[in-house]
C-alpha cells in the first residue's frame, strides 16, 4: 500500500492478524491478536472488527493464517473449504465477506500448485491487495462523493462507515474526510445507532480524532432535525447492495431514507463495488442477521429492561432503491436506475 | 376516587407527596418524599415524576403542599404566584402542567375567603378530583380506544403513556390494557425510547406486570417492523396538542408518524383533555424542552461517547396533524379535520 492511513481497524504481520477492539472503543484502544483462522472467526462474530469492508479484509486474512497453520495441506480444496466455511458463517449480511473469500479461493487455485511457501505467499499478498485496494477503493469514493458536497453542508449519518469499518479512511465518512480536507467545512449529526452505538462509539470518535465538528443523536432525533432543515444530506455505508440498488446497511437506515424522503432531503450511499451482490435481484433476497436479545437489553453491561421480557435485535434493514438518491461506488456516481448504472460495475 | 388503580405512580398524604422514583425502575421500585412545593418542582425536573397527566397531578398537589407550608400566607396571591411560578418553570412543553396549576389558582380564587384550614381542605380536595378525574379520564379513553382495536392486534408505542405517566392506568396503554382485559390479546412493540429509556425500563415494566405480550426494540427498529407488515396500528400519548391536532409527545414519535404513513399503518394519540392547548393555532407555538446532552452521552452511568464530542437533546417533537389517524379523549375518538372535531372540547 503507497499510503498506510492514518487510521485502521486492522495490522498485518506474517504470522498474526492484529485487530483494534472496537467493542472497547473510545474507551480504550486494544488491540487483539489472532493467529488462526478460529479467531478471526470469532472476532467477526463478536465484532471486535466489524463494517463490512473491515470483516471482508479480516476474514480474507483470516484464511491466509487458516492455510498458514495447515501447512501443506492449505493446498487442499477440501482443507480450504473447511475454513471458508467457518469464516463464511460469521455473519451473513455483509457481501464484502463472501466476496473477500470468493476471491481468496480464487487465487488459491490459481497458485496451487506452487511450493507451500510460494503458495502461501501468494494468498498472502492477495489478503493485502484486498486491503491495498479498499483503501484506494475508499480514497476514490470520497474524490467522488465529496465533489458535490456544498460548503458547510450538515450530513447526517448512521452507525460508522469510516476508518474503523474498512481498511481505513472509510466510505461514507471518507466522504466526509475529504470535504473537510478540501476546506468545504462539512458538519455532521451522528446518530448513536442503537443497540451497540458504533455512532456514538466510533463514528463521533474518529471525526472529532480528525477535527471534523459532529454533534452526537439519539437515533430517533434525526426526523426532528430534519424536519427544522437542519440536514442538508444524509450519507451512509452498505452492507449489501443488490442489483436493482436496494441496500442493506445497519438497522436503522431504512428508516433515515423514508424521512429523508418526506423532507425532500437527498439520501446517499457509499460503499466500494465489493459490496455489490449482482447476483441478488433486488433486496427480498439479503439475509438479515438477528444478534442476541441481549444487545437491546443491555448496555454497557447493565440490564436496562426487566427480567423477563424479550427484545428483538435484526441487525440490518434493506432500503429500497427508489429511496435512494445515489450510490457512490469507487467507479463514480452512480444514479437511477440503478439496475443499469450499477450493471457496468 | 372510587377505584384506586393497581399501579399509580403517586400517593397523596395530608402533608406531603410521595412518588414512585421512576428513574430507578425496574430495577428498583422506591418511593421519593415531597413536603412542599420546592420538593415538588425538584422531582419533575429530574424526572422522577414523568408523563404529563402525572406531572399536572404532582404540580396541583406540590401547590397545595406549598400553600399548607406558607399557612395563612397561602391565601396571599403573590405568595401563591411565587409557588406557582417555581411549578410553572420545571418543564415546559406538557400542556397538564400550567392546566392543573390554572385549575388550582381558579380554586384558591374561589375560595379565598374562607379560613385558613377550610381553604387548604378545598386546596387539596381540587388536586385529588384532577387526579381522580384523570384516571376515570383513562379509564374512558380506554373505552373508546379499545373499541375499534382487532383480535391479536399488534401495537407499536413510544416511551411510556402507561400508569406510570399518568394518575393510572394510562392513555395508550390504557387503551392497550382494556383490550387485553377485553379478551382481544393485543400484542405491543415498544420502542426503548432514548434516550432516558422510558420504553425499555417502564413500558416493558407495566406491561410484563400485567401479562401483556411485549418485545423491546430500539427506537431504529420500528420501520424495520412496519416494512415487514408486523404492526397493525402505532399508539402513543401526548404532551401537548394545538387546535389543528398537531401533537407533541416524546422524542421519536414525529419519526413514528411519518413511518407509519410511509406504510399506511394508522397512526393514534391517546390523551385527556388537559392535554388540549386550544390556544395554540397550530403546532408551531410548542416550546420544545432541550434537555442536558449528558441524557445522551451516558447510559446508566456509563459515559458512551468520546470526551469533548457534543449531544443535542431535544426532548419532545411535532407531530403534524396529517400524520395523526385520530386522537382519542376521554369524550371519545376525534377524526380529521381536528380543528373542528377538537372544538367541541
Amino acid at each position: 500500500m503507497d499510503k498506510l492511513p492514518d487510521l485502521t481497524p486492522l495490522r498485518l504481520a506474517e504470522d498474526r492478524l492484529e485487530l483494534l477492539d472496537q467493542r472497547r472503543l473510545p474507551g480504550a484502544e486494544e488491540w487483539i491478536v489472532c493467529r488462526d483462522a478460529g479467531e478471526v472467526a470469532r472476532a467477526i462474530e463478536e465484532m471486535v472488527v466489524r463494517g463490512a469492508p473491515a470483516i471482508g479484509i479480516a476474514a480474507a486474512y483470516g484464511l491466509y493464517l487458516g492455510c498458514r497453520r495447515l501447512g501443506a495441506r492449505g493446498q487442499d480444496a477440501a482443507a480450504r473449504g473447511q475454513l471458508r466455511a467457518r469464516l463464511t458463517a460469521t455473519r451473513p449480511t455483509a457481501r464484502n465477506l463472501f466476496w473477500a473469500l470468493e476471491r481468496m479461493e480464487a487465487a488459491a487455485r490459481a497458485h496451487v500448485q506452487l511450493t507451500p511457501e510460494a503458495f502461501l505467499g501468494r494468498l498472502r499478498a492477495e489478503a493485502e491487495a484486498i486491503w491495498a485496494e479498499d483503501v484506494a477503493a475508499n480514497r476514490a469514493i470520497a474524490e467522488h462523493g465529496a465533489h458535490p458536497i456544498g460548503r458547510g453542508a450538515r450530513i447526517l449519518t448512521h452507525c460508522n462507515a469510516g476508518a474503523l469499518a474498512t481498511g481505513g479512511y472509510g466510505t461514507a465518512l471518507g466522504v466526509v474526510r475529504r470535504a473537510h480536507e478540501a476546506g468545504k467545512g462539512p458538519v455532521v449529526l451522528a446518530c448513536e445507532t442503537r443497540p451497540l452505538l458504533q455512532g456514538a462509539r466510533l463514528t463521533a470518535w474518529e471525526l472529532a480524532r480528525d477535527g471534523i465538528p459532529v454533534t452526537l443523536i439519539a437515533d430517533s432525533m434525526a426526523a426532528y432535525f430534519l424536519g427544522r432543515g437542519e440536514v442538508d444530506l444524509v450519507l451512509v455505508g452498505a452492507d449489501r447492495i443488490a442489483a436493482n440498488g436496494d441496500t442493506a446497511n445497519k438497522i436503522g437506515t431504512y428508516a433515515l431514507a423514508v424521512l429523508a424522503a418526506a423532507h425532500s432531503v437527498p439520501f446517499y450511499v457509499a460503499a466500494p463495488t465489493s459490496t455489490l451482490d449482482g447476483a441478488l435481484e433486488d433486496g427480498t433476497g439479503i439475509i438479515i442477521e438477528h444478534r442476541h436479545p441481549d444487545e437491546v437489553l443491555c448496555l454497557a453491561g447493565v440490564r436496562i429492561a426487566p427480567a423477563g421480557v424479550p427484545a428483538a435485535n435484526p441487525a440490518f434493514d434493506v432500503t429500497p432503491h427508489r429511496y435512494i438518491t445515489a450510490i457512490i461506488t469507487e467507479r463514480g456516481v452512480h444514479r437511477p436506475p440503478f439496475r443499469r448504472s450499477l450493471a457496468a460495475e
